[in-house]
């Protein structure tokens, strides 16, 4: 019921990261993206397969490394019910490869249809006498512009299923402070929806201090990382904008506690496109990935040590 | 590029209403979901079958009456991607029918991830040679709590196909004033959210006096929308909270310029579910959907004179 089981995927590899899986067609090694288009045309179905078959890669070189995937759905939509379908069979295969995974939706609506979103995500849907796993996710991202009413069926649901979710607090974007950080009685907004979270999370306690209501907050404002992690000490922190974005080690230091724990970094660009970046052939994408999370193993965990 | 083409729909129609197609399964005649599950199993499949079914029949019923549809994506994405694969039939065949269509997925994100959502529902995707539309709405609900960053990439692509968006500003549900109706340097949440809305609609003029860019405000706050109205004058909105959620025609009235323009108000659950209200034959649900948009019609219609 609440972000344990991440949290012990975290111990376990010793790694307090996350490999966002974007993958945008470009990112796909030219061989992936061929063979994929001869056995179902230069389609969405075409692209839909290579991501998958990307994604699968991916996934068979860093299961044992890093702790969890974060699928941003908007990657998936963009090809169509064909690449939903691709992000569904992501998640089983990340799923069976033991990885904990949060699927990034940043959903929101008012209650009735939050029920709707937090079956499919992160519950059952029913059909008939049969009951099914939708998308069958870990964690959700969300967007907690409609206040509680919008949050609490998705509580619910994580309580039932032991599922976590992530509020929107303070983004990696550089627009982000346009409203969240402007001052409500003084306080800037990013602060007072950490302090939602802290509140929703009352009902949702884990075992290592934190709950099963996360915030995401950017490495790209490294000052409120800090901040909040001292103001929001049950709120588990998925942080954005590690690498590509411009956030480095020590920007996402302040986001974890004395014991370091406390936050989970992303990295999706970094990770998937280490392969490019490094001049490999691109057949040993997977290792290179492979050799990215490493590093960003290191660099991370040398600044939380 | 703006909101003209639904504007027209509404003129041509003389009706300023969207039916909501958010198609649970309780919603759906048994003869439907009973032939759907004879075909497909009680599985998701069957389930996203009946939805599809279910929804043609209510657009049938509807397209010469009423000048839009709104699915609401969770509906869908509950079913898996059959449900999305749903989705997609569902918007096709409201589009052959001469209806215009507004997605209801509340996206949001950073810039480059708002890219692929603005793709995914409003413009192309790219595959080798070939150019798909994903899903090809013509119009899609937004969050706006990431600030500009995450909404000029919506604008860019309603420049280039013509399409619009609506932009979360005061959501219809009880709780929506958490966060919305606090102030900001003396001006609630919703209101400069409202004006931001005006700004990015600059990048989108319409001859009818309004934007690409419009707002949803809820018919459950209906002075909050006599106040949005005077405000943003360049600004349509989308009005959920019509009927089951308790707004009347009377309190939808403020969202109406002098000349009746202004708006489209929704009702999701009045007209699908018209049958089970009405008691007539489950065989007659696509005519009760149809009586119930007439009446929805002249309620509205009597009030914007």
């Amino acid at each position: 019921m609440s972000l344990d089981r991440l949290i012990e995927s975290i111990k376990r590899t010793g790694n307090p990261t996350v490999a966002g899986l974007d993958p945008k067609l470009d990112f796909i090694p030219d061989f992936i993206v061929k063979e994929s288009f001869s056995k179902y045309g230069e389609t969405l179905e075409g692209a839909a397969d290579a991501l998958l078959t990307f994604n699968k890669g991916l996934i068979d070189g860093l299961c044992d490394i890093v702790p969890a995937v974060k699928p941003q759905a908007a990657y998936y939509e963009m090809y169509g019910w064909y690449g939903v379908r691709a992000l569904y069979e992501t998640i089983k295969y990340a799923k069976e490869k033991g990885m904990y995974v949060i699927a990034d939706g940043k959903r929101n609506d008012i209650g009735s249809t939050m029920e709707a979103y937090a079956a499919a995500f992160l519950g059952t849907t029913k059909a008939g006498s049969g009951e099914f796993e939708a998308f069958g996710a870990d964690a959700l991202t969300v967007n907690g512009y409609l206040g509680s009413d919008g949050i609490m069926p998705l509580v619910d649901v994580c309580r039932k299923f032991d599922k976590g979710i992530f509020v929107l607090v303070k983004t990696s974007n550089p627009s982000s402070g346009e409203l969240q950080d402007r001052l409500i009685d003084g306080e800037p907004v990013y602060l007072m929806m950490g302090r939602m979270c802290e509140e929703w999370g009352r009902n949702l306690p884990g075992k290592y201090g934190y709950s099963g209501v996360g915030a995401v907050v950017g490495a790209t404002w490294p000052q409120q990382l800090k901040e909040l992690r001292d103001k929001l000490p049950h709120t588990f922190f998925l942080v954005p904008g590690y690498g590509a974005q411009g956030g480095s080690a020590g920007d996402i230091k302040g986001a974890f506690d004395k014991e370091g724990l406390g936050a989970v970094i992303n990295s999706s660009r970094g990770i998937m496109c280490a392969w490019k970046k490094e001049g490999c052939a691109p057949e040993d994408y997977a290792m290179a990935a492979r050799r990215e999370a490493l590093r960003m193993k290191q660099d991370i965990t040398a600044v939380i040590g």
